[in-house]
């Protein structure tokens, strides 16, 4: 098991080095995070990349002033839609059609499904339904960097609404509700690097119905 | 990239084969999930493996019927927290404390951070934050699955409170939030299998701060 090896070689990276990540990888990393299955694939979310310096200086503030943000190579900042919308949801359903090269009564039934239930809901419970699905994404992007040997920081303590205000991301109708550092550890300066993974045992982890 | 064929190979499988997965699969799944990072590091879920016929008989019907919930080998209940309360926070960080062989006051201090502001928390909020850190388990277990040539099918579809009902969860403070089939898939009955995966364009998916 290749992914236990990986799983077990990272860990939150608290300190970078600097050293950028080569796009090559990045575009991996990414495309990972694409290909994650969503509910009724609608991919509720976008990536947000913040390789620019500053804007990373200007995260940092909102982001309880973890080094890591500056130091890490690329910022990822995954950003869920505010709501479903009609638009949204016909979107992802036509580009199906058009992958596929056919319409199809079943799936058609179940773009109305969503038309007729999605849209009318809090907005709230949407957005946390869509960051539920980012989170599958987020996942998927840690596994990608592990596999390319690319520490990654995966982060909720940071001021959402202030990330969104600096990326401008409420007019896009997006709500950031994660961010992940990609980049090298720099195990001199990162307390965490050298302490043991702690997960609870397997016995206080899983019931099984026999 | 071998995630990358991996996460092409997978589908949301909507037809099993009745087909039993080794022990040994289902345990190195079961540890990816264990593996998979979370917020603080609290794993604020658990899983339940549904092995027994009868009671996944019992959750189809709740289930929209999909038949995979009988036909496949295991069912896994991804079942988040329903709150964040004192003792189950401190079992985390006495377990680190043991583990580690050590206290460090930066991480006690730590501690009484989260025992002052989750625990106060609304329940909702908290079940909300806990199950999105099931996702990310979620995403890895199926990395685990697919890695191993198992197939899973992630599904959102349930009446979450009858299958709280069904498996004694409420009692336990866990809600469920995901369930996850384990199988072997069945192409001949399932409509999706011979359809192409769609995904959005990386254009319309990411966007570069340079």
């Amino acid at each position: 098991m290749e992914l236990i090896n990986q799983l077990n070689w990272r860990y939150a990276t608290k300190a970078m080095n600097g050293e950028k990540v080569a796009e090559d990888k990045v575009q991996n990393i990414l495309e990972a995070a694409r290909l994650a299955p969503t509910s009724s694939g609608l991919q509720p979310f976008e990536i947000i990349v913040v390789k620019n310096q500053e804007i990373k200086e200007k995260i940092k503030p909102v982001a309880w002033n973890q080094p890591v943000i500056t130091d890490c190579s690329h910022l990822l900042v995954f950003a869920a839609w505010d709501t479903y919308t009609a638009d949204r949801i016909n979107y992802m359903f036509d580009l199906t059609n058009d992958i596929r090269g056919f319409k199809n009564e079943g799936w058609e039934n179940y773009r109305q499904k969503l038309l007729s239930s999605y849209p009318q809901k809090d907005a709230e419970v949407n957005f946390n339904h869509a960051a539920k699905q980012a989170y599958i994404a987020l996942g998927m992007a840690m596994v990608a960097a592990a596999e390319l040997k690319v520490d990654s920081t995966p982060m909720e303590g940071f001021d959402p609404e202030a990330v969104d205000d600096i990326l401008g991301l409420r007019e896009k109708g997006l709500r950031s509700t994660m961010l992940l550092t990609l980049g090298y550890r720099n195990e001199d300066e990162d307390w965490l690097s050298s302490l043991v993974k702690v997960r609870k045992p397997m016995e206080d982890f899983v019931t099984v119905i026999e």
